[in-house]
Protein backbone atom coordinates (compact mmCIF):
# COMPACT_ATOMS: atom_id res chain seq x y z
CA UNK A 1 0.00 0.00 0.00
CA UNK A 2 2.72 2.50 0.57
CA UNK A 3 4.62 1.52 -2.53
CA UNK A 4 1.03 1.69 -4.43
CA UNK A 5 0.65 5.39 -2.82
CA UNK A 6 3.33 6.84 -3.61
CA UNK A 7 3.17 5.74 -7.53
CA UNK A 8 1.10 8.07 -9.68
CA UNK A 9 -2.79 6.58 -11.17
CA UNK A 10 -0.69 6.65 -14.55
CA UNK A 11 2.16 5.33 -13.78
CA UNK A 12 0.60 2.00 -11.92
CA UNK A 13 -1.59 1.55 -14.78
CA UNK A 14 0.91 1.48 -17.54
CA UNK A 15 3.00 -0.76 -14.91
CA UNK A 16 -0.24 -3.07 -14.70
CA UNK A 17 -0.87 -3.62 -18.50
CA UNK A 18 3.09 -4.32 -18.62
CA UNK A 19 2.67 -7.05 -15.89
CA UNK A 20 -0.46 -8.61 -17.65
CA UNK A 21 1.34 -8.97 -21.03
CA UNK A 22 4.19 -10.81 -19.62
CA UNK A 23 1.89 -13.02 -17.72
CA UNK A 24 -0.26 -13.61 -20.61
CA UNK A 25 2.68 -14.38 -22.62
CA UNK A 26 4.03 -16.58 -20.31
CA UNK A 27 0.69 -18.41 -20.10
CA UNK A 28 0.62 -19.30 -23.55
CA UNK A 29 4.22 -20.59 -23.77
CA UNK A 30 3.44 -22.86 -21.13
CA UNK A 31 0.11 -24.33 -22.78
CA UNK A 32 1.75 -24.27 -25.81
CA UNK A 33 4.78 -26.51 -23.99
CA UNK A 34 1.83 -28.18 -22.24
CA UNK A 35 0.31 -29.37 -25.82
CA UNK A 36 3.05 -30.49 -27.84
CA UNK A 37 4.26 -33.09 -25.12
CA UNK A 38 0.62 -34.42 -24.32
CA UNK A 39 0.74 -34.80 -28.61
CA UNK A 40 3.81 -36.73 -27.79
CA UNK A 41 3.07 -38.85 -25.18
CA UNK A 42 -0.12 -39.87 -26.35
CA UNK A 43 0.86 -41.09 -29.66
CA UNK A 44 4.26 -42.06 -29.59
CA UNK A 45 3.59 -44.70 -32.34
CA UNK A 46 2.86 -41.88 -34.32
CA UNK A 47 5.82 -40.96 -36.61
CA UNK A 48 7.26 -37.17 -35.49
CA UNK A 49 7.61 -36.79 -39.57
CA UNK A 50 3.88 -38.04 -40.01
CA UNK A 51 2.43 -35.40 -37.01
CA UNK A 52 4.60 -32.33 -38.91
CA UNK A 53 3.04 -33.27 -42.27
CA UNK A 54 0.18 -32.87 -40.67
CA UNK A 55 1.22 -29.21 -39.59
CA UNK A 56 2.71 -28.22 -42.88
CA UNK A 57 -0.91 -29.02 -45.57
CA UNK A 58 -2.43 -27.16 -43.08
CA UNK A 59 -0.44 -24.59 -43.43
CA UNK A 60 -0.12 -24.69 -47.07
CA UNK A 61 -4.08 -24.73 -47.26
CA UNK A 62 -4.57 -21.57 -45.13
CA UNK A 63 -1.52 -19.53 -46.56
CA UNK A 64 -1.34 -20.53 -49.95
CA UNK A 65 -5.50 -21.19 -50.82
CA UNK A 66 -5.06 -19.65 -53.98
CA UNK A 67 -2.31 -21.56 -55.33
CA UNK A 68 -4.33 -24.47 -55.12
CA UNK A 69 -5.57 -26.12 -58.56
CA UNK A 70 -9.37 -25.35 -60.01
CA UNK A 71 -9.55 -28.46 -62.41
CA UNK A 72 -12.72 -27.25 -63.72
CA UNK A 73 -11.07 -28.10 -67.22
CA UNK A 74 -11.62 -31.41 -66.37
CA UNK A 75 -15.06 -31.81 -65.42
CA UNK A 76 -16.13 -32.69 -69.11
CA UNK A 77 -14.47 -36.27 -68.98
CA UNK A 78 -16.43 -38.42 -71.14
CA UNK A 79 -18.14 -41.46 -69.65
CA UNK A 80 -17.93 -44.67 -70.67
CA UNK A 81 -19.53 -48.13 -70.45
CA UNK A 82 -18.44 -50.31 -68.21
CA UNK A 83 -18.74 -54.22 -68.75
CA UNK A 84 -16.51 -57.01 -67.02
CA UNK A 85 -16.34 -60.27 -66.87
CA UNK A 86 -19.11 -62.08 -64.89
CA UNK A 87 -18.53 -65.21 -63.14
CA UNK A 88 -20.96 -68.00 -62.58
CA UNK A 89 -22.09 -68.67 -58.60
CA UNK A 90 -19.88 -71.55 -58.94
CA UNK A 91 -17.03 -70.00 -60.14
CA UNK A 92 -17.45 -67.32 -57.70
CA UNK A 93 -17.34 -69.50 -55.29
CA UNK A 94 -13.94 -71.38 -56.83
CA UNK A 95 -12.50 -68.17 -56.97
CA UNK A 96 -13.23 -66.97 -54.19
CA UNK A 97 -11.95 -69.92 -52.12
CA UNK A 98 -8.57 -69.48 -53.78
CA UNK A 99 -7.66 -66.73 -53.40
CA UNK A 100 -8.44 -67.29 -50.10
CA UNK A 101 -6.05 -69.78 -49.54
CA UNK A 102 -3.49 -68.22 -50.93
CA UNK A 103 -3.68 -64.84 -49.48
CA UNK A 104 -4.17 -67.12 -45.92
CA UNK A 105 -0.57 -68.44 -46.83
CA UNK A 106 0.72 -64.79 -46.38
CA UNK A 107 2.80 -64.05 -43.36
CA UNK A 108 5.28 -61.21 -42.52
CA UNK A 109 8.89 -62.46 -43.26
CA UNK A 110 12.30 -60.69 -41.79
CA UNK A 111 14.30 -63.45 -43.23
CA UNK A 112 15.15 -63.16 -46.18
CA UNK A 113 16.99 -64.60 -48.76
CA UNK A 114 20.07 -62.20 -50.81
CA UNK A 115 18.35 -64.36 -54.27
CA UNK A 116 17.98 -62.35 -56.65
CA UNK A 117 14.29 -61.30 -58.10
CA UNK A 118 13.56 -60.67 -61.73
CA UNK A 119 13.28 -56.95 -62.14
CA UNK A 120 10.26 -57.77 -64.36
CA UNK A 121 8.19 -59.13 -61.74
CA UNK A 122 8.48 -55.71 -58.94
CA UNK A 123 7.77 -53.90 -62.11
CA UNK A 124 4.04 -55.85 -62.36
CA UNK A 125 4.04 -56.02 -58.61
CA UNK A 126 4.48 -51.92 -58.58
CA UNK A 127 1.95 -51.66 -61.72
CA UNK A 128 -0.31 -53.79 -59.71
CA UNK A 129 -0.50 -51.23 -56.72
CA UNK A 130 -0.94 -48.33 -59.03
CA UNK A 131 -4.42 -49.91 -59.76
CA UNK A 132 -5.83 -48.58 -56.54
CA UNK A 133 -8.50 -46.36 -55.97
CA UNK A 134 -7.26 -42.92 -54.65
CA UNK A 135 -9.60 -39.78 -53.36
CA UNK A 136 -10.35 -37.83 -56.35
CA UNK A 137 -8.50 -40.45 -58.72
CA UNK A 138 -5.20 -38.14 -57.81
CA UNK A 139 -2.57 -41.57 -57.38
CA UNK A 140 -0.86 -40.14 -54.56
CA UNK A 141 1.77 -42.66 -54.03
CA UNK A 142 5.61 -42.80 -55.02
CA UNK A 143 7.30 -46.43 -55.24
CA UNK A 144 11.09 -46.45 -54.63
CA UNK A 145 12.53 -49.45 -55.48
CA UNK A 146 15.89 -49.55 -54.11
CA UNK A 147 18.76 -52.60 -55.08
CA UNK A 148 21.74 -50.53 -55.06
CA UNK A 149 23.81 -52.37 -51.86
CA UNK A 150 25.44 -49.01 -50.79
CA UNK A 151 21.93 -47.12 -50.74
CA UNK A 152 20.57 -50.19 -48.60
CA UNK A 153 23.14 -50.13 -46.69
CA UNK A 154 22.45 -46.38 -46.03
CA UNK A 155 18.99 -46.85 -45.48
CA UNK A 156 19.79 -50.02 -42.85
CA UNK A 157 22.00 -47.52 -40.91
CA UNK A 158 19.64 -44.45 -41.11
CA UNK A 159 16.79 -46.63 -39.23
CA UNK A 160 18.88 -49.04 -36.92
CA UNK A 161 19.79 -45.23 -35.05
CA UNK A 162 16.26 -44.46 -34.97
CA UNK A 163 15.26 -47.65 -34.25
CA UNK A 164 17.38 -48.21 -31.34
CA UNK A 165 16.54 -44.86 -29.46
CA UNK A 166 12.40 -46.17 -30.29
CA UNK A 167 12.90 -49.11 -28.58
CA UNK A 168 15.08 -47.74 -26.09
CA UNK A 169 13.23 -44.54 -24.88
CA UNK A 170 10.69 -43.40 -27.34
CA UNK A 171 8.04 -46.43 -27.32
CA UNK A 172 7.43 -47.34 -23.93
CA UNK A 173 7.71 -50.90 -22.43
CA UNK A 174 3.90 -52.00 -23.37
CA UNK A 175 4.93 -51.51 -26.73
CA UNK A 176 8.22 -53.24 -26.42
CA UNK A 177 6.41 -56.28 -24.62
CA UNK A 178 3.97 -56.22 -27.21
CA UNK A 179 6.53 -57.00 -30.05
CA UNK A 180 8.39 -59.28 -28.17
CA UNK A 181 6.16 -61.91 -28.92
CA UNK A 182 7.35 -60.83 -32.79
CA UNK A 183 11.16 -61.22 -31.41
CA UNK A 184 11.45 -57.85 -33.45
CA UNK A 185 13.84 -55.46 -32.12
CA UNK A 186 16.22 -52.40 -33.65
CA UNK A 187 18.60 -54.76 -35.65
CA UNK A 188 17.02 -55.16 -39.25
CA UNK A 189 19.35 -57.26 -41.27
CA UNK A 190 16.78 -57.40 -44.30
CA UNK A 191 17.31 -54.16 -44.65
CA UNK A 192 21.23 -55.39 -46.60
CA UNK A 193 19.84 -59.01 -47.62
CA UNK A 194 16.64 -58.28 -49.31
CA UNK A 195 17.36 -58.15 -52.98
CA UNK A 196 14.45 -54.67 -52.94
CA UNK A 197 13.25 -52.51 -50.54
CA UNK A 198 10.18 -50.83 -51.69
CA UNK A 199 9.81 -47.38 -49.82
CA UNK A 200 6.26 -45.94 -50.30
CA UNK A 201 5.94 -42.42 -49.90
CA UNK A 202 2.48 -40.77 -50.03
CA UNK A 203 2.38 -37.48 -51.91
CA UNK A 204 0.71 -34.98 -49.04
CA UNK A 205 -0.02 -32.60 -52.29
CA UNK A 206 0.67 -32.56 -55.58
CA UNK A 207 2.42 -30.83 -58.48
CA UNK A 208 1.17 -29.51 -61.45
CA UNK A 209 3.08 -28.74 -64.84
CA UNK A 210 2.39 -25.70 -63.96
CA UNK A 211 4.12 -25.72 -60.61
CA UNK A 212 0.52 -24.80 -58.84
CA UNK A 213 -0.64 -27.71 -55.95
CA UNK A 214 -3.25 -30.28 -56.43
CA UNK A 215 -4.85 -31.81 -53.21
CA UNK A 216 -4.63 -34.95 -52.82
CA UNK A 217 -8.05 -35.86 -50.51
CA UNK A 218 -7.17 -38.72 -48.05
CA UNK A 219 -3.64 -39.54 -49.18
CA UNK A 220 -2.34 -41.57 -46.14
CA UNK A 221 -5.82 -44.10 -46.58
CA UNK A 222 -5.38 -44.22 -50.16
CA UNK A 223 -1.53 -45.12 -50.38
CA UNK A 224 -1.98 -47.93 -47.08
CA UNK A 225 -4.89 -49.10 -49.84
CA UNK A 226 -2.31 -49.48 -52.59
CA UNK A 227 0.08 -51.15 -50.29
CA UNK A 228 -2.45 -53.87 -49.87
CA UNK A 229 -3.11 -54.71 -53.21
CA UNK A 230 0.72 -54.85 -53.34
CA UNK A 231 0.92 -57.04 -50.52
CA UNK A 232 -1.44 -59.24 -52.67
CA UNK A 233 0.80 -59.12 -55.65
CA UNK A 234 3.73 -60.28 -53.97
CA UNK A 235 2.02 -63.29 -52.42
CA UNK A 236 0.69 -63.87 -55.92
CA UNK A 237 4.21 -64.58 -56.82
CA UNK A 238 5.51 -66.09 -53.85
CA UNK A 239 8.21 -63.42 -52.61
CA UNK A 240 8.00 -62.16 -49.19
CA UNK A 241 8.11 -58.57 -47.15
CA UNK A 242 7.15 -57.77 -44.06
CA UNK A 243 5.42 -54.23 -43.56
CA UNK A 244 7.27 -51.93 -41.37
CA UNK A 245 6.92 -48.22 -40.74
CA UNK A 246 10.42 -46.66 -39.52
CA UNK A 247 9.52 -44.65 -36.70
CA UNK A 248 11.02 -40.87 -37.52
CA UNK A 249 13.53 -42.12 -40.11
CA UNK A 250 11.01 -40.84 -42.84
CA UNK A 251 13.05 -36.47 -43.29
CA UNK A 252 16.22 -38.32 -43.50
CA UNK A 253 15.10 -41.25 -46.10
CA UNK A 254 13.40 -38.96 -48.00
CA UNK A 255 16.88 -36.36 -47.96
CA UNK A 256 19.08 -39.60 -48.81
CA UNK A 257 16.22 -40.92 -51.95
CA UNK A 258 16.31 -37.00 -52.81
CA UNK A 259 12.24 -36.89 -53.06
CA UNK A 260 10.30 -33.49 -52.89
CA UNK A 261 8.57 -32.20 -50.23
CA UNK A 262 5.75 -33.25 -50.77
CA UNK A 263 6.50 -36.73 -50.01
CA UNK A 264 6.45 -38.17 -47.07
CA UNK A 265 7.93 -41.83 -46.41
CA UNK A 266 4.59 -44.18 -45.09
CA UNK A 267 6.04 -47.74 -45.60
CA UNK A 268 8.89 -49.53 -46.26
CA UNK A 269 8.92 -53.23 -47.98
CA UNK A 270 12.09 -55.35 -48.09
CA UNK A 271 10.94 -57.85 -50.45
CA UNK A 272 12.36 -61.08 -51.47
CA UNK A 273 12.11 -64.98 -51.23
CA UNK A 274 11.97 -66.15 -48.01
CA UNK A 275 15.47 -67.17 -46.73
CA UNK A 276 15.73 -71.24 -46.55
CA UNK A 277 15.32 -70.72 -42.56
CA UNK A 278 13.07 -68.68 -42.16
CA UNK A 279 10.44 -68.66 -39.04
CA UNK A 280 7.65 -67.14 -38.57
CA UNK A 281 5.86 -66.11 -34.91
CA UNK A 282 2.78 -69.09 -34.24
CA UNK A 283 0.57 -66.65 -34.72
CA UNK A 284 -3.66 -67.59 -35.26
CA UNK A 285 -5.79 -64.93 -37.06
CA UNK A 286 -9.44 -64.38 -36.21
CA UNK A 287 -12.48 -66.19 -37.38
CA UNK A 288 -14.71 -65.12 -39.76
CA UNK A 289 -17.63 -64.18 -36.69
CA UNK A 290 -14.81 -62.07 -34.70
CA UNK A 291 -14.54 -60.06 -38.07
CA UNK A 292 -17.82 -59.85 -39.93
CA UNK A 293 -20.86 -58.59 -38.49
CA UNK A 294 -24.16 -59.62 -40.69
CA UNK A 295 -27.50 -57.23 -40.19
CA UNK B 1 -6.32 11.89 -17.63
CA UNK B 2 -8.73 13.82 -15.44
CA UNK B 3 -10.30 10.55 -15.30
CA UNK B 4 -6.99 8.64 -13.89
CA UNK B 5 -6.36 11.49 -11.24
CA UNK B 6 -9.99 11.71 -9.82
CA UNK B 7 -9.35 8.03 -9.14
CA UNK B 8 -7.11 6.20 -5.93
CA UNK B 9 -3.68 4.50 -7.26
CA UNK B 10 -5.22 1.50 -5.20
CA UNK B 11 -8.25 1.75 -7.11
CA UNK B 12 -6.60 1.99 -10.55
CA UNK B 13 -4.53 -0.97 -10.00
CA UNK B 14 -7.55 -3.04 -9.34
CA UNK B 15 -9.44 -2.03 -12.47
CA UNK B 16 -6.17 -2.47 -14.66
CA UNK B 17 -5.94 -5.84 -13.18
CA UNK B 18 -10.05 -6.90 -13.96
CA UNK B 19 -9.71 -5.14 -17.48
CA UNK B 20 -6.44 -7.35 -18.11
CA UNK B 21 -7.96 -10.76 -16.97
CA UNK B 22 -11.09 -9.92 -19.04
CA UNK B 23 -8.96 -8.87 -22.20
CA UNK B 24 -7.33 -12.14 -21.42
CA UNK B 25 -10.44 -14.52 -21.34
CA UNK B 26 -11.92 -13.19 -24.65
CA UNK B 27 -8.58 -13.85 -26.40
CA UNK B 28 -8.46 -17.30 -25.38
CA UNK B 29 -11.82 -17.69 -26.78
CA UNK B 30 -11.07 -16.10 -30.05
CA UNK B 31 -7.57 -18.16 -30.40
CA UNK B 32 -9.76 -21.34 -29.64
CA UNK B 33 -12.23 -20.64 -32.13
CA UNK B 34 -10.04 -19.67 -34.81
CA UNK B 35 -8.02 -22.96 -34.11
CA UNK B 36 -10.82 -24.38 -34.68
CA UNK B 37 -12.00 -22.99 -37.89
CA UNK B 38 -8.37 -23.35 -39.17
CA UNK B 39 -8.52 -26.87 -38.64
CA UNK B 40 -11.74 -27.34 -40.25
CA UNK B 41 -10.78 -24.92 -43.14
CA UNK B 42 -7.32 -26.84 -43.49
CA UNK B 43 -8.80 -30.20 -43.77
CA UNK B 44 -12.16 -30.16 -45.23
CA UNK B 45 -12.16 -33.74 -46.22
CA UNK B 46 -11.37 -35.17 -42.74
CA UNK B 47 -14.17 -36.61 -41.25
CA UNK B 48 -15.13 -34.94 -37.90
CA UNK B 49 -15.66 -38.32 -36.67
CA UNK B 50 -12.21 -39.21 -37.05
CA UNK B 51 -10.75 -35.92 -36.40
CA UNK B 52 -12.82 -36.37 -32.53
CA UNK B 53 -11.39 -39.94 -32.71
CA UNK B 54 -7.93 -38.97 -32.65
CA UNK B 55 -8.66 -36.54 -29.17
CA UNK B 56 -10.72 -39.19 -27.30
CA UNK B 57 -7.29 -41.89 -28.48
CA UNK B 58 -4.88 -39.39 -26.74
CA UNK B 59 -7.50 -38.55 -23.81
CA UNK B 60 -7.75 -42.65 -22.98
CA UNK B 61 -4.05 -42.83 -23.20
CA UNK B 62 -3.11 -40.18 -20.90
CA UNK B 63 -5.95 -40.38 -18.26
CA UNK B 64 -6.51 -44.28 -17.89
CA UNK B 65 -2.36 -45.03 -18.72
CA UNK B 66 -2.69 -47.96 -16.56
CA UNK B 67 -5.85 -49.64 -17.89
CA UNK B 68 -3.63 -50.69 -21.02
CA UNK B 69 -2.62 -54.23 -21.16
CA UNK B 70 0.75 -55.43 -20.75
CA UNK B 71 0.98 -58.69 -22.92
CA UNK B 72 4.04 -59.86 -21.92
CA UNK B 73 2.16 -63.36 -21.38
CA UNK B 74 2.49 -63.51 -25.23
CA UNK B 75 6.26 -63.10 -24.99
CA UNK B 76 6.78 -66.89 -25.68
CA UNK B 77 5.17 -67.75 -28.67
CA UNK B 78 6.38 -70.13 -30.74
CA UNK B 79 8.07 -69.63 -33.88
CA UNK B 80 7.70 -72.11 -36.59
CA UNK B 81 9.31 -72.64 -40.16
CA UNK B 82 7.93 -71.11 -42.97
CA UNK B 83 8.17 -72.47 -46.42
CA UNK B 84 6.15 -71.30 -48.93
CA UNK B 85 5.64 -72.50 -52.32
CA UNK B 86 7.99 -70.90 -54.84
CA UNK B 87 8.34 -70.71 -58.61
CA UNK B 88 10.19 -70.52 -61.74
CA UNK B 89 11.42 -66.77 -62.87
CA UNK B 90 9.02 -67.51 -65.81
CA UNK B 91 6.10 -68.73 -63.84
CA UNK B 92 6.66 -65.71 -61.23
CA UNK B 93 6.62 -63.44 -64.28
CA UNK B 94 3.29 -64.76 -66.39
CA UNK B 95 1.44 -64.74 -62.63
CA UNK B 96 2.45 -61.01 -62.00
CA UNK B 97 1.38 -60.22 -65.56
CA UNK B 98 -1.84 -62.11 -65.60
CA UNK B 99 -2.35 -60.33 -61.44
CA UNK B 100 -1.45 -57.05 -63.29
CA UNK B 101 -4.13 -57.55 -65.81
CA UNK B 102 -7.23 -58.47 -63.68
CA UNK B 103 -6.50 -55.81 -61.19
CA UNK B 104 -5.63 -53.19 -64.17
CA UNK B 105 -9.80 -53.93 -65.16
CA UNK B 106 -10.94 -52.96 -61.66
CA UNK B 107 -12.79 -49.42 -61.76
CA UNK B 108 -15.23 -47.79 -58.76
CA UNK B 109 -18.32 -48.75 -60.04
CA UNK B 110 -21.20 -46.44 -59.02
CA UNK B 111 -23.98 -48.34 -60.90
CA UNK B 112 -24.23 -51.47 -59.41
CA UNK B 113 -27.22 -54.29 -59.71
CA UNK B 114 -30.13 -55.77 -57.44
CA UNK B 115 -28.91 -59.18 -58.66
CA UNK B 116 -28.30 -61.25 -55.85
CA UNK B 117 -24.93 -62.24 -54.50
CA UNK B 118 -23.94 -65.61 -53.12
CA UNK B 119 -23.45 -64.98 -49.40
CA UNK B 120 -20.69 -67.26 -49.42
CA UNK B 121 -18.53 -65.24 -51.80
CA UNK B 122 -19.23 -62.17 -49.22
CA UNK B 123 -17.78 -63.98 -46.55
CA UNK B 124 -14.55 -65.59 -48.54
CA UNK B 125 -13.96 -62.22 -49.77
CA UNK B 126 -14.19 -60.97 -45.77
CA UNK B 127 -11.76 -63.82 -44.47
CA UNK B 128 -9.30 -62.66 -47.36
CA UNK B 129 -9.59 -58.94 -46.38
CA UNK B 130 -8.66 -60.46 -42.53
CA UNK B 131 -5.49 -61.92 -43.76
CA UNK B 132 -3.88 -58.49 -44.06
CA UNK B 133 -0.86 -57.99 -41.37
CA UNK B 134 -1.54 -55.29 -39.13
CA UNK B 135 0.51 -53.28 -36.21
CA UNK B 136 1.69 -56.44 -33.35
CA UNK B 137 -0.72 -58.18 -35.01
CA UNK B 138 -3.61 -56.43 -33.38
CA UNK B 139 -6.72 -57.14 -36.35
CA UNK B 140 -8.05 -54.07 -35.71
CA UNK B 141 -11.05 -54.69 -38.36
CA UNK B 142 -14.72 -54.90 -38.36
CA UNK B 143 -16.60 -55.73 -41.51
CA UNK B 144 -20.52 -55.33 -40.64
CA UNK B 145 -22.04 -56.87 -43.85
CA UNK B 146 -25.68 -55.19 -44.47
CA UNK B 147 -28.20 -57.00 -46.74
CA UNK B 148 -31.59 -56.13 -44.98
CA UNK B 149 -33.57 -53.37 -47.11
CA UNK B 150 -34.53 -51.71 -44.35
CA UNK B 151 -31.07 -51.03 -42.92
CA UNK B 152 -29.79 -50.39 -45.88
CA UNK B 153 -32.33 -47.70 -46.40
CA UNK B 154 -31.77 -46.27 -42.86
CA UNK B 155 -27.90 -45.73 -44.22
CA UNK B 156 -29.11 -44.28 -47.14
CA UNK B 157 -31.23 -41.70 -45.88
CA UNK B 158 -28.03 -41.16 -42.83
CA UNK B 159 -25.53 -40.87 -45.74
CA UNK B 160 -27.71 -38.30 -48.55
CA UNK B 161 -28.86 -36.17 -46.00
CA UNK B 162 -24.74 -35.33 -44.25
CA UNK B 163 -23.93 -35.63 -47.97
CA UNK B 164 -25.92 -33.13 -49.04
CA UNK B 165 -24.37 -31.09 -46.26
CA UNK B 166 -20.96 -31.75 -47.58
CA UNK B 167 -21.28 -30.99 -50.69
CA UNK B 168 -23.26 -27.92 -50.19
CA UNK B 169 -21.08 -26.13 -47.36
CA UNK B 170 -18.36 -28.40 -45.93
CA UNK B 171 -16.16 -28.97 -48.92
CA UNK B 172 -15.61 -25.91 -50.75
CA UNK B 173 -15.47 -25.22 -54.30
CA UNK B 174 -12.55 -26.78 -55.48
CA UNK B 175 -13.32 -30.30 -54.25
CA UNK B 176 -16.80 -30.51 -55.37
CA UNK B 177 -15.34 -29.02 -58.86
CA UNK B 178 -12.87 -32.11 -58.26
CA UNK B 179 -15.47 -34.54 -58.02
CA UNK B 180 -17.34 -33.18 -61.03
CA UNK B 181 -16.01 -34.82 -63.54
CA UNK B 182 -16.48 -38.07 -61.91
CA UNK B 183 -20.11 -36.83 -61.79
CA UNK B 184 -20.73 -37.90 -58.18
CA UNK B 185 -23.13 -36.19 -55.83
CA UNK B 186 -24.79 -36.56 -52.89
CA UNK B 187 -27.61 -38.93 -54.32
CA UNK B 188 -26.20 -42.81 -53.49
CA UNK B 189 -29.03 -44.76 -55.42
CA UNK B 190 -26.53 -47.82 -55.04
CA UNK B 191 -26.85 -48.16 -50.88
CA UNK B 192 -30.74 -49.22 -51.62
CA UNK B 193 -29.93 -51.23 -55.07
CA UNK B 194 -26.29 -53.09 -54.39
CA UNK B 195 -27.06 -56.60 -52.66
CA UNK B 196 -24.39 -55.95 -49.80
CA UNK B 197 -22.71 -52.56 -48.04
CA UNK B 198 -20.17 -53.46 -46.27
CA UNK B 199 -19.08 -50.82 -43.63
CA UNK B 200 -15.50 -51.24 -42.67
CA UNK B 201 -14.96 -49.99 -38.91
CA UNK B 202 -11.17 -49.58 -37.67
CA UNK B 203 -11.25 -50.57 -33.45
CA UNK B 204 -9.28 -47.47 -32.29
CA UNK B 205 -8.45 -49.65 -29.34
CA UNK B 206 -9.23 -53.15 -28.55
CA UNK B 207 -10.85 -54.68 -25.50
CA UNK B 208 -9.85 -58.27 -23.89
CA UNK B 209 -11.87 -60.50 -22.44
CA UNK B 210 -10.84 -58.96 -19.05
CA UNK B 211 -12.14 -55.66 -20.03
CA UNK B 212 -9.07 -53.87 -19.72
CA UNK B 213 -7.67 -52.04 -23.22
CA UNK B 214 -5.13 -53.23 -25.70
CA UNK B 215 -3.31 -50.64 -27.86
CA UNK B 216 -3.85 -50.87 -31.45
CA UNK B 217 -0.76 -49.54 -33.35
CA UNK B 218 -1.56 -47.74 -36.90
CA UNK B 219 -5.02 -49.29 -36.89
CA UNK B 220 -6.18 -46.44 -39.85
CA UNK B 221 -3.22 -47.85 -41.64
CA UNK B 222 -3.81 -51.57 -41.14
CA UNK B 223 -7.71 -50.90 -42.10
CA UNK B 224 -6.82 -49.78 -44.78
CA UNK B 225 -4.36 -52.43 -45.80
CA UNK B 226 -7.01 -54.41 -45.18
CA UNK B 227 -9.46 -52.81 -47.70
CA UNK B 228 -6.69 -52.98 -50.25
CA UNK B 229 -6.77 -56.84 -50.08
CA UNK B 230 -10.30 -56.75 -49.93
CA UNK B 231 -10.68 -54.64 -53.48
CA UNK B 232 -8.53 -57.11 -54.83
CA UNK B 233 -10.37 -60.07 -53.99
CA UNK B 234 -13.84 -58.25 -55.18
CA UNK B 235 -12.36 -57.92 -58.26
CA UNK B 236 -11.29 -61.58 -58.51
CA UNK B 237 -14.82 -62.84 -58.28
CA UNK B 238 -16.05 -60.28 -60.43
CA UNK B 239 -18.13 -58.11 -58.15
CA UNK B 240 -17.37 -54.29 -58.38
CA UNK B 241 -17.84 -51.44 -56.02
CA UNK B 242 -16.44 -47.81 -54.71
CA UNK B 243 -14.45 -46.75 -51.96
CA UNK B 244 -16.37 -44.29 -50.07
CA UNK B 245 -15.40 -42.64 -46.89
CA UNK B 246 -18.87 -41.33 -45.61
CA UNK B 247 -17.92 -37.93 -44.06
CA UNK B 248 -19.20 -36.78 -40.87
CA UNK B 249 -21.90 -39.93 -40.85
CA UNK B 250 -19.57 -42.19 -38.80
CA UNK B 251 -21.25 -41.36 -35.34
CA UNK B 252 -25.18 -41.71 -36.75
CA UNK B 253 -23.90 -45.13 -38.47
CA UNK B 254 -22.36 -46.49 -35.18
CA UNK B 255 -25.21 -46.15 -33.05
CA UNK B 256 -27.71 -47.41 -36.12
CA UNK B 257 -25.49 -50.61 -36.29
CA UNK B 258 -24.96 -50.62 -32.46
CA UNK B 259 -21.05 -51.01 -32.65
CA UNK B 260 -19.31 -49.92 -29.98
CA UNK B 261 -17.44 -46.83 -28.84
CA UNK B 262 -13.67 -48.05 -30.20
CA UNK B 263 -15.27 -48.60 -33.75
CA UNK B 264 -14.98 -45.74 -35.74
CA UNK B 265 -16.20 -45.87 -39.51
CA UNK B 266 -13.01 -45.59 -41.86
CA UNK B 267 -15.32 -46.86 -45.78
CA UNK B 268 -18.11 -47.89 -46.88
CA UNK B 269 -18.11 -50.33 -49.71
CA UNK B 270 -21.10 -50.77 -51.79
CA UNK B 271 -21.05 -54.58 -53.15
CA UNK B 272 -22.25 -56.27 -56.43
CA UNK B 273 -22.36 -57.25 -59.63
CA UNK B 274 -22.02 -54.77 -62.15
CA UNK B 275 -25.31 -53.15 -63.92
CA UNK B 276 -25.98 -53.58 -67.52
CA UNK B 277 -25.56 -49.97 -68.26
CA UNK B 278 -22.81 -49.16 -65.62
CA UNK B 279 -20.79 -46.65 -66.83
CA UNK B 280 -17.36 -44.90 -65.35
CA UNK B 281 -15.24 -42.01 -66.29
CA UNK B 282 -12.92 -42.62 -68.74
CA UNK B 283 -10.41 -42.12 -66.54
CA UNK B 284 -6.34 -43.17 -66.93
CA UNK B 285 -3.65 -44.20 -64.56
CA UNK B 286 -0.51 -42.95 -64.20
CA UNK B 287 2.61 -44.84 -66.25
CA UNK B 288 4.77 -46.78 -64.07
CA UNK B 289 7.49 -44.38 -64.54
CA UNK B 290 5.00 -41.77 -62.82
CA UNK B 291 4.99 -44.09 -59.58
CA UNK B 292 8.06 -45.91 -59.51
CA UNK B 293 11.48 -44.83 -58.60
CA UNK B 294 14.61 -47.35 -59.13
CA UNK B 295 17.54 -46.68 -57.17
Amino acid sequence: MAVFSSLTPVFVAVLCVVIGFLFKKSQRRQTRSKQERSDQTAKPWVDEDLQDDTEISSKHSEEDDDDWLDTTEEENLAHIPYTPAQYSATEMLERSEKFYSLMNLRRSVRFISPEPVPKEVIDNVIRTAGTAPSGAHTEPWTFVVVSDADVKHKIREIIEEEEEINYKQRMGDKWVQDLKKLRTNWVKEYLDVAPYLILVFKQTYGILPSGKKKTHYYNEISVSISCGILLAALQNVGLVTVTTTPLNCGPQLRSLLQRPANEKLLMLLPVGYPASDAKVPDLKRKDLNEIMVTV
